[in-house]
């Protein structure tokens, strides 16, 4: 029957949404959601990244946004579902500022989850495609600037007269993807990076170091990975590639160049920037101010009692990119997440002896397995369905923070049966093995702690051989001259101990750069306040200050792997774009503290 | 009625040829193709790039090639046409060897005419895609060399004692693209190139050069550009992108190298080519030789009486970069086809008096009538329809030569009279119009002869200005001290001439290179034998010499614009392929002198 047809169905709630909406008539709008839904709103509504939970949150939403939103043109573009599975329909629709996409899902008729996101605002809309620029004016012109004349007084112009709207502060993948969304918006933008060419954060980093997700998860943004290139990314071919794509996409990037403070005039509303240029000293004043550090802050030492009696070497993991001194040697690794596995690895092959030492207990999954269970919308045969990486993105958007844990944990009971053997032996080691708080697996404690996971690459073969030595669940007690005693009076040897021990929140970069005050105003990055270990609440629903206004105004935090990156890049550019032409950009909800 | 329909009209009269052919009856099969019949081929029944034009000449190719190539499994995938229009039709074929794709029109439920391409050699399909490289082998392993290391002992392999396959000389686009598709076939190759980088063949040529083809024309092949790529690339911003792409596509590219002699040697069929590199001898002894040096080989200057007696300069167009030192200048450029036009106003924007000696006509297009007439496969439009740039390059191959002129005729009717004002004020000026020998204007006029045209980004409103001079039609007599006087007694002043009088076939290079002897056993390149000027018969139908096998064995001509390189580069790594792994390859019709 045509009429129960996903498309029919779902356009048919639409309309009614889209009416009751345009109504002004919020209380009918919510007789079209489940009791138990969520709607996650990406800059369309709320000018802020946010979900609201139940009835009551989407109510208050639409009190605060509908009149100045003015939403209109709801239009189903795709769906999908079937008698037992939740319709799920991909829709367009128009605000008063701009133009959106979303995805929602419909059980019983009514709406569990709906995505709403800006995706362009009206009269700034990026020049791709049948826009894109011309190159070139056709005509003589006495006065003409070539192409690369233009580029180097465009260059040449900042921190001699001319300012930026936008410093982006750090130039790794992060700064870079943001960096090509704003240059597309066409908001005057650089990039400030203490290595001194795009690409070094990777170049700098281990020997061995390839990436862990394939290549369908890591595109970047306009340029995405050509056919033939490698499903994992050695860590040099990134940096080539990213060095190029600065290149390409003609982004302002000032290698070598240190920012050393940041303080925010509020009567102007514009930062004083110092930064150190190739040693010598710059000040820009930029409207907006992007931190785009890392994922994770600096590194993170740990206090170890005797330190001073110890006669090797102590070294953090983010010092650490070549195993070639090693040989021979005893080397001990502390923590057994990422990091530490990579190192222990690069250690291995350089002919050391490893130990790991493990503090709490990891989430360890094989690249094989996750590949092929969980990066189903990332993968040769979603291209060939006609699922890209922005496709996918938005897709994975769809479901909130609240909902994934459900369907993660579903994911790891197969992941579990599917490697129990292996898993079982690495138990055998004493390894301390967990799949977090509540059984859900890495990609929640990366969401949560960013921390205490490890993609296996071949780390846990060498554990499960006894090549790398474990030492799990016991404290240190104190470093000796020749290496560590443990809490159960038990020793190793060590020449050298590195900290894989993680990093701090990207705020301390606030703390550092502009103040202490305001960094703790703004309070920690990352995590999702869902109560477990080094996540606290309250529950947040989104990324701690990630990707949105913060308690800090014209003050931003861009970072996350390369997917993260990719996608909330968009939207951090259509925030600091809106700011720029003065379209009214009221934020809804103030930033948690 | 559904048997009327395109594609079951194609994929009956396909399945026809096929019995026919698989029973090796050449006769029955001939009946199914109309007296005015053309069959081209590449590479997959001949071994050769080569268009068979008649029944008589369509049967003499099967009978030397039918067996041997074994072809089957013929199979539409595509088709469209009306009662009005005749059928076309996409299809895909296997051979002994490899597998095809064709393109087919019908017309009365006869062939007018059939393309046959070789798309993959069996065995040898190159990784892309579900097949692309891992980038890492997963486990540790004490001898890991990683992804730089690997990159940086093959490069340095080369030169000191290990050879590659295949030398490719001239590493401009036609020789990047060329090594791009052989690297993916795993054909060791080296690039070498006098300039220090790849890309400065674009950066060294004259300040104000930008592509005169559209960006969908001008595509890369496995790195498209980007939707946000201008429509006209600026010269450096090209230079950028083939820079960044050998390091992509991971190309072993020898900047700084000059190519000084190369000898065959018959009995070992491996060329020794001795190389100055970064000042250095060093010699390669590769199995196959590539000339890219260029679509028309070494600079063409023409013999100007009285030239000693001239004060000023003499220059060649592509030794000419910068107008700056002519501010005020009398210049006189020789020559009136697309770089004379661009040096021209490249001179007047700098502000100098610049007078145009044209001694032949020359064909012009404004800029946007060519891009909105005779792009329409490479637009946006076209990629909003499903025609990317493999598609578009195949339907452009699948009309023969021999039927071009009409269609160009066409064309060329509808441009003139769009543009008719325009071309009656450039002609008010003096100058001589063309639209060729047989008025087909632009194109064929490049596939002839490589010369007499421009696509007029702006020169010719200067000439109707008056902005530029005009001296047309009158021969030189002689230079005088302080200018040129003409056979009508006219004399005009010039403290520069520079000749935009073209380039030598690029035979000529393997003259310097190789030999005279071997040169001249080879013939020109570039043509089609068409009987028109400068591009004498006996008709070729196809580009002479080019893309394919020659009288010299083992060396090959690469070269023409980028649509050209990046199309034919596919068949000439197919061709070198082969070769390398010992797959019979039996040329079909001795090359052309």
């Amino acid at each position: 029957m045509h009429d129960t047809a996903p498309a029919a169905k779902a356009a048919a709630w639409l309309a009614d949404l889209g009416e009751r909406l345009g109504r002004g008539e919020i209380a009918r709008a919510l007789e079209l959601f489940a009791d138990d839904c969520y709607w996650r709103d990406l800059v369309a509504f709320t000018w802020n990244v946010k979900t609201m939970e139940g009835k009551p949150a989407i109510a208050a939403m639409l009190e605060a946004t509908l009149a100045r939103t003015a939403p209109s043109s709801w239009q189903v573009t795709q769906a999908s579902g079937t008698g037992t599975e939740p319709v799920q329909a991909w829709f367009t629709f128009a605000t008063a500022t701009g133009k959106g996409r979303g995805i929602l899902t419909l059980e019983s008729g009514k709406c569990r989850t709906i995505l709403t996101t800006l995706q362009s605002l009206d009269g700034h809309e990026e020049p791709l495609g049948a826009t894109r620029p011309m190159g070139v004016r056709h005509g003589a012109d006495r006065n003409r600037k070539k192409w690369t004349e233009r580029r180097a007084a465009e260059e040449a112009a900042y921190g001699n007269g001319a300012d930026p709207y936008c410093l982006i502060i750090g130039g790794g993948q992060g700064g870079i993807m943001l960096g090509a969304r704003l240059r597309q918006l066409g908001v005057p933008a650089v990039i400030v990076e203490k290595n001194a060419k795009a690409g070094d954060s990777w170049r700098n980093r281990y020997r061995s170091l390839v990436l862990h997700d394939p290549v369908w998860y890591d595109h970047l943004p306009y340029i995405p990975f050509p056919a033939n290139w490698p499903v994992f990314t050695p860590k040099d071919k990134m940096g080539d590639w990213l060095e190029m794509y600065v290149k390409a996409m003609e982004l302002t990037y000032w290698g070598g160049t240190e920012c050393t403070s940041a303080s925010f005039d509020e009567k102007e509303k514009r930062w004083t920037v110092e930064l150190v240029r190739d040693g010598k000293p710059v000040t820009l004043r930029p409207a907006q101010l992007v931190f785009a550090t890392g994922a994770y802050g600096p590194p993170k030492f740990i206090d170890l009692p005797g330190a001073s009696d110890f006669r090797g070497e102590v070294l953090h993991s983010s010092q650490y990119s070549d195993g070639s001194a090693y040989a021979g040697k005893k080397v001990v690794v502390i923590g057994a997440a990422s990091s530490a596995h990579d190192v222990a690895v690069d250690l291995w092959e350089a002919g050391a002896d490893v130990t790991m030492v493990q503090r709490s207990p990891t989430t360890v999954v094989r690249s094989e397995t996750l590949t092929e269970l969980a990066f189903d919308t990332y993968s040769e045969a979603a291209v060939e369905r006609g699922i890209d990486v922005d496709t996918a993105d938005l897709l994975g958007a769809a479901t909130p923070f609240a909902l994934q844990p459900a369907k993660q944990k579903a994911l790891y009971d197969r992941i579990r049966a599917r490697d129990a053997e292996f898993y079982r032996k690495l138990e055998a080691t004493g390894f301390l093995l967990d799949f977090g708080h509540d059984e859900t697996g890495l990609m929640m404690k990366a969401y949560r702690t960013g921390s205490g996971y490890y993609v296996d690459v071949g780390a846990s073969q060498l554990i499960i051989d006894g090549e790398i030595g474990i030492k799990a669940g016991v404290g240190i007690e104190t470093l000796t001259p020749g290496g560590i005693r443990f809490a159960d009076g038990s020793e190793i040897q060590a020449d050298t101990i590195i900290q894989s021990t993680g990093f701090q929140s990207m705020h301390e970069v606030v703390a550092k750069i502009v103040s202490r005050e305001t960094a703790d105003s703004i309070g920690t990055c990352w995590g999702l306040g869902s109560g477990t270990r080094n996540d606290p609440g309250p529950w947040h629903g989104e990324l701690r200050n990630m990707y949105k206004p913060v308690a800090q105004e014209n003050l931003w935090f861009q970072g996350g792997n390369l997917a993260l990156s990719r996608f909330f890049s968009k939207f951090v550019a259509l925030q600091i774009k809106a700011r720029m032409e003065g379209i009214p950009t009221p934020v809804y909800a103030t930033p948690l503290v």
